[in-house]
Formats: C-alpha cells, structure tokens, sequence
C-alpha cells in the first residue's frame, strides 16, 4: 500500500472538534476529540474514538459515561486551551465556564453551542490504536445555531 | 430528552458521502454510505456503520472485505444513481466505469477522486440500528486532489 496515497485519501474525511467531558468522583476533565460519527437513529447512538493511551478513555471505561460538547466554528482558541492538561477552578476549566450534566455530571460548557452526554455500550480494543467507544445518546442540548468547527477550518489535520 | 434538540446537535457533526462497494462471487453492488470515521492510525482503520437491513451489510459480513470511494463535491448527481438498485453492464454499475480492486476485488470507481479497499475486522450489532463495523484499510488510491461531497453541501441529512 502508497503509505502517501492513504494519507491524502483518509484526510478527505470531514471531522469536527469536540470536547469530550468526563467525570471521575469530583475530578472532571475535558480532551479534544474529533473522531465522531453517528451509529444508530433508535435508540440514539454514537460512535467516537479516543486514544487508547489517553486518561480520558481509562475514566470512561471506568465511569461508563461522558459528555461530548460540540465547539463552534469561532471557537478554535478555545478548543487550544484544551490541548494542555486542565487548569482548575471552581466552575472554569482552563477558564472556561462548565457545569455538571443532568444525566451523567460530565461537564457541559455553556458557551460551545450544543452537547450530549452519553453512557458507553462498547468499547471494541484490539490492534487499533484508539479504542472504539459506542455510546447511548442520554440528554442533548443545542443552545444556539452554529457551524461546527471542522479540523479543515481549524488548519488541523488528525486522520491519514 | 428533548428529541428536537438532540437531532439539531447530532445534525452538526460533519458527513462526506462515499460508495461503499461489495463483491460476493461474481456479483458486485455499490452503496451509498456517510457514516464513517478513522479508528486507528497504526494499523490504519476505519469505522463504517451500515444499516443493519442491508442487504450490503450481510455481503460485508460473509466476505469480510469492502471498498470504499469518495465522492467528489462535484459528483452528486453520480451519488444519486446509487441509492436504487443498481443498474449492471459488463465493468458499469448504474453507467458509472468500475473495475476490481486489486487488493479485496470489490468495485473501484476511477472516476471517484480516491477509494480505499479495507478488511473486516469487527462487526458490532447490539442495539444499534446501524452495525459498526470496524475495518483495517489494505490498500489506496488518491487518484485527484478534490473536496469531498458532503452532505450539507449535498443538502441531504442523515443523522439526528
């Protein structure tokens, strides 16, 4: 296989920018992730990949619960702060305001446009490098119309 | 759960629009899909999830293989032809020229900017309505640089 060829076609890929929310006890954290797609209409399912070294997905595997917060297309700043481990304060992570879900207390950020929480069906681990989580879409809010911020947008690129 | 606010978060998530293609003994088909994301970059894999009534998802699970093409922004009229049974000619599906991929033999659509040929590696079927299937990509072919056709630029939905 042209490793180059494989490259450029899964780029073609469209992916938005998300931060996934967890909570462990009263530890709540927040990761970018882009890696998202839809899996079933009924019941309401999707499908995100998380690294499989990552800290986020050992608390979900172990929380079995997780909130996904869709940033907005003007939200790339903020979605940089979340590259760096989480600076805390009482309500703010990295700054920015959160509260707990209703359904599973991930956080939710107020000011990104739209989230889910969701409660993980399956997590598939075998060759691939990041954990395939399948999860049941429990709550949803969408807050207000907006693009979604896409990797293409951002100038990022994480697929290939 | 609100179900409107639900559809209009699930909605913004980003969806190209691919032919995911089959071959069972001599009889190829060729299937619209949208639903799909890497997995993994080492080994490189993906994520397809296919309705499970399909009759593409019964094939995918018997031969373990498929391709998938991606469609140029330009290509929505080709796209279309797709979603009623196909049409067959000797090297045409629904007129458009197609040949054998040389790593799985499932159709390869030249006219398509780039396609991947990809192994079954797991398929999840639980209460989704849409199987994950999770595939290891074998081979590629980025054959022209173009944007991918994707759904709000088609003006279709499928997710919520």
């Amino acid at each position: 296989m042209d490793e180059g060829q494989r490259r450029k076609t899964l780029r073609m890929v469209p992916y938005a920018l998300y931060l996934l929310g967890t909570r462990r006890g009263g530890s709540t954290s927040a990761y970018v992730v882009s890696w998202v797609t839809q899996a079933s209409f009924k019941p309401p399912m999707i499908v995100v990949c998380m690294g499989r070294e990552s800290h986020a997905l050992s608390v979900v595997k172990e929380t079995r619960v997780f909130s996904l917060n869709v940033l907005g297309s003007d939200q790339k700043d903020l979605a940089k702060l979340f590259f760096k481990d989480a600076a805390h304060e009482p309500g703010r992570m990295n700054g920015v305001a959160y509260h707990a879900g209703a359904a599973t207390g991930c956080p939710v950020f107020p000011g990104l446009p739209a989230h889910v929480e969701c409660e993980v069906v399956e997590v598939v681990e075998g060759e691939n490098d990041h954990a395939v989580v399948l999860a049941r879409v429990v709550a949803a809010e969408h807050r207000r119309e907006a693009r979604p911020l896409t990797t293409a947008e951002a100038g990022w690129t994480y697929a290939g």
